[in-house]
């Protein structure tokens, strides 16, 4: 379906950047989570702006408001919708440019698919404030995958080529939380802040990369074929506007080595079978094999930057140059990292459900 | 679905590596269609062990038989069901070794998901095998989009480190199909086959890059949000064994850019709306902008290796060590080229019938 | 899934009888289409409570509103998001009854399927108030439906026994519609009248028959199967409480009838191919066949009676005896025909989408 | 999908009359499950011609051959392929007379669905025998379903207005298995037995009704709004050619009734909660009460009957007359009960999946 993802654990976004709100349906939570308001708060204020250097001015109290689903403090088994109304939107300077696509954006491929009848404001549909409503949905998945012990953390690797040393699982979720940028590696995030200060003095803006772990992910999960865990998870991270790639385990670099060099033995550890290296990801023929996922992710450089740009007036088919207005994300990296722990969340928790992992009434 | 891809276009894979067959069901194609044995035995043929000096010896009549869905050589509207019957098939080997899981393959995931009732004799459902059914359904699909002018091609681009020069869309097309490796760099190539050569011997084996790249698309396929068709491409993607990663355009590269280097300035060109670079490769929001569509694949290097490995009885629950017999694929990049392509055909083959492009019946 | 209906029509249903709103996301609907909150709350206005004299004393606003997929008066190809708050809820009494299963109702499913942390106030998920759901959804799909000149009646043919007289179509359009019964028999729609006040008076309730029909449908709508059209239709009225039966043509009649009386001879009408008599009910082998839609619907009395009834109280699990207090319809019958016109035209919508008779785009 | 029925547990319909062969794959079945071809045989058996004194003279080997999915005796996890080859095939007949559209069959609708690209032999995809591949599937979700003891029987309730006495449980599944109109009532099934002898000796058909039981199915199975039971069973059940009614419990008797008459009251037996009686069919709000399910179905008489027939040449346009000639079912209500009791076993099988009532390895 157009905006809906997975199969037993759906989500189904709505919503527009300027027009009233932002919001999703999440259909066949299992009944009786405990769930707050606060829960999901905790996990949408992560993606605000200004909760990073590298972001925009436009900072609404994006207030979550459950409207269905959640009854005496726990899932009831319904439709859970959660929403947040949009309240600082300034919408003329989208208004003077409504005809020049932005360059990068998807401006010109909504006008095509949708006629011209999408709302542009804001990039409409295609916003990154839309992640906004796979985060509320994140929310909840986490607290499904807490009752499997399943912990899912993103975090910042690179920035514009500034690269994080590789770190252990401990260390990231201790450190990248409180770096401002999400990253673990203090000396790299000091780099990385330095490159997004003075892109964004240039009016430009800078991409990177988001690395996603999932922890104690039980062995035998993932469909092959129609619905691999990695394809799954892919076609969900690649929903996050402004994804370009995603790999898993060794990824591209597995192009380089050698059977030898990237096949991981097994191993019996503590009477359980693992993988003394991990190349692999955490997933097999589609499947995870219960060491932990790892998945990277290609951020591009946000779209809109303070530069004029050549463009199409594309109801006067002419040429025309873009200077776009406004302040902007220099870069998206940090705040998307919230993102990319939900896609991830949402994708394992559906397929726990498929499964039989997590029952449909929680007690 | 546990083995079906696609929304309107829909294929269904079964079979097994040992079993009596491999087959596929194409469910939705339009009726009208006119497609021959020949024209699926065609593109099954490239896949071909034998087809490439990287390959394994086992060589198979594949043959294609049509068992339902063609009438009077015309799809018919109804379900097509395609398939092989599988006939040199020695499995004494893998029952000798059938609780030595073996690294880099799925015997484990496979153990851990179906109990160990999977039929586990070349790896059964996660044989390379499996992505014969793929290939069948993709012949269907290219004779699809060839209504519409869609052209669907794939090309190695690296192996083991060694990388093919780019070249232009008329020179892939020219040079890659006739290479053995599939590759449009015939010097390149030429370094690759030493390559491929050298890590056999030594018993290994190596990966590679596939890119694909798809021809006059029209702008507007794709659903944000829910059936994003970098999305959906990257899923049909990784259900291919041996993928671990996909980038669109300039996918990890643009991580470490700026936006005024990676934003793809619009222009008119033949009154058309172009870019002029094509960093996005072919797809913004999730939807194509006319561009050619551009996806690199990451392929690990084949499991099967010739060298002893550490690993589990799974049964006994212990170490072992294994060493694999008889002769296997040192690299299957030339091979997966094919499937490569049918799976972006597939997947763009149900947009365009999702979007209304190919009419029901073909006339 | 578990609250959606169609496949490229989608609507979502979410909201609770007693908690903040009713809602409904309809995702899929094509770009262009005009539609205002009047056309919706027209529809919504319907089935309210007192516009029959059948009905219940909870008098509600209803007032639709638009969260979201409407921009500038039309469809913007984005979900559509609509939504009634819910004002005037009284749950004392549910609250004292909490563990009196109600016969009839869905109290004691929804209690063993969410484990008792549904909302059972009002029945929560499963009252008649969700078919506000359903209704404003279908409201969207008639003005789409519009576009090929398809048009949905529904009408009261049966209550309590009392049958209407077989009326053409234009006069079932005339005359059902202004009947505070939906009946277009005025003299069956006073003998049902008095049953119902009869029925009333002893505190008791009564059931019915709705017919549904669909003119101008285009042969050729429906997947044998896997998507039957009859089975659709059926599917989507099932989903609507108090349906307990659903028949196409001459239906269950059929059972008693020969092959000669009941087979449809084909005949030419100005050029076109019709049936000369309509046992099929417009439908052969799940296909539409241009002839008129005919269904029937049996409606079941409505749970709620003011009648002492022997029950459990499942906390304690003894046996108890429930007199539900308030005041309710003592027939569903006229309310639930605009459910039943929207559920055929929601389900005839999707299918003219997948068929490609609607763009989508609407210029 | 278009000929895919099931949510978790799927099945594919492919094949045609006339071609090479009927089959179905069958996917998401729990590995482990112990399955001969002689339990498919069985079932499959039980629909042939020749089975029953009503029925059509081709008769078939009808074997049924596993391709995929089972492996050393049991399901393997992957997608099962059952299949049986057409052989006694003469389509001569069907030739002469392509162009006619047989009044009451899906000849037109299928010419008009695919423009005239469908296998027409012998109705193609629309033929009474693709209901084979139905009972194929049915036979492994009733090996499904006796892993919860839930049992599926089907029964003939009336032929021709000929009804038969309501029967114990116990009684029907005695007596209906072993008498050929698959009847309980023995008195009753000789009155339908003289009905189709005299209507077969006119060269007409008749229609019937088939009532559907399933015991012991757990409460709780079922998804309101958009998976309703109901609603699955009547889509399932409406995919059988020939049925154009659906009903449960008291069905359309309900519209006759008042509350205090259909209500079932709920009542403690041996510590389990039960309804005293059973209109609901053991169906509330779309979800399983504990109490039997009980399904009517309406079977329309056969459309190919020994007399000639107003009809249409659709090639030339204009009038004509068709007899059909050859020997067909009088009636096929006794052959399609075992089609009905595989409709329910794969309906509620999935649900039992998608409940997690089944794990998804048997052990």
């Amino acid at each position: 379906m157009s905006n809906s993802l997975g199969e037993l654990l759906v989500i189904t976004s709505f919503g527009e950047s300027h027009g009233r709100c932002v919001g999703v349906i999440i259909d066949g939570c299992p009944a009786g989570l405990a769930v707050t308001e606060e829960d999901i708060q905790k996990e949408v204020d992560r993606r605000k702006a200004g909760a990073s250097p590298a972001s925009t001015a436009r900072v609404e109290a994006d207030k979550v408001e459950v409207l269905a689903g959640i009854f005496e403090g726990k899932t009831s088994g319904a439709p859970i919708c959660l929403l947040m109304w949009n309240r600082d939107v300034d919408s003329s300077e989208y208004e003077r440019t409504r005809f020049l696509i932005r360059p990068g954006h998807a401006d010109y491929t909504a006008f095509v698919k949708y006629g011209g009848f999408n709302d542009f404001r804001g990039g409409g549909r295609f916003s990154g404030r839309i992640t906004a409503t796979f985060v509320m949905a994140g929310a909840i998945a986490k607290k499904l995958l807490q009752l499997l012990d399943i912990e899912v953390i993103a975090h910042t690797v690179a920035i514009g080529g500034v690269k994080a040393k590789a770190k252990g699982f401990d260390e990231i979720k201790k450190k990248a939380a409180q770096n401002p940028l999400k990253c673990a590696d203090s000396a790299a995030a000091e780099a990385m802040s330095k490159l997004i200060e003075k892109v964004r003095a240039e009016g430009d803006s800078v991409g990177g990369i988001i690395e996603g772990v999932a922890l104690n992910v039980p062995a035998g999960l993932g469909e092959p074929s129609g619905s691999p865990l990695d394809g799954e998870l892919a076609k969900a991270l690649f929903a996050i506007p402004a994804v370009k790639g995603v790999e898993f385990g060794s990824g591209f670099a597995a192009s380089k080595k050698k059977g030898s060099e990237n096949n991981d033995p097994f191993a019996i550890q503590e009477g359980r079978i693992v993988t003394t290296t991990n190349n692999a990801g955490g997933i097999l023929g589609g499947i995870s094999n219960g060491m932990p996922i790892v998945v990277r992710v290609a951020v591009k450089p946000p779209s809109s930057i303070a530069k004029s740009q050549p463009t199409v007036n594309i109801q006067k088919m002419e040429k025309a140059s873009l200077l776009i207005k406004g302040r902007h994300d220099a870069c998206i990296v940090p705040r998307a990292v919230a993102v990319v722990e939900s896609m991830i969340a949402l994708t394992i928790g559906d397929f726990a459900i498929r499964a039989g992992l997590i029952p449909r009434v929680i007690k």
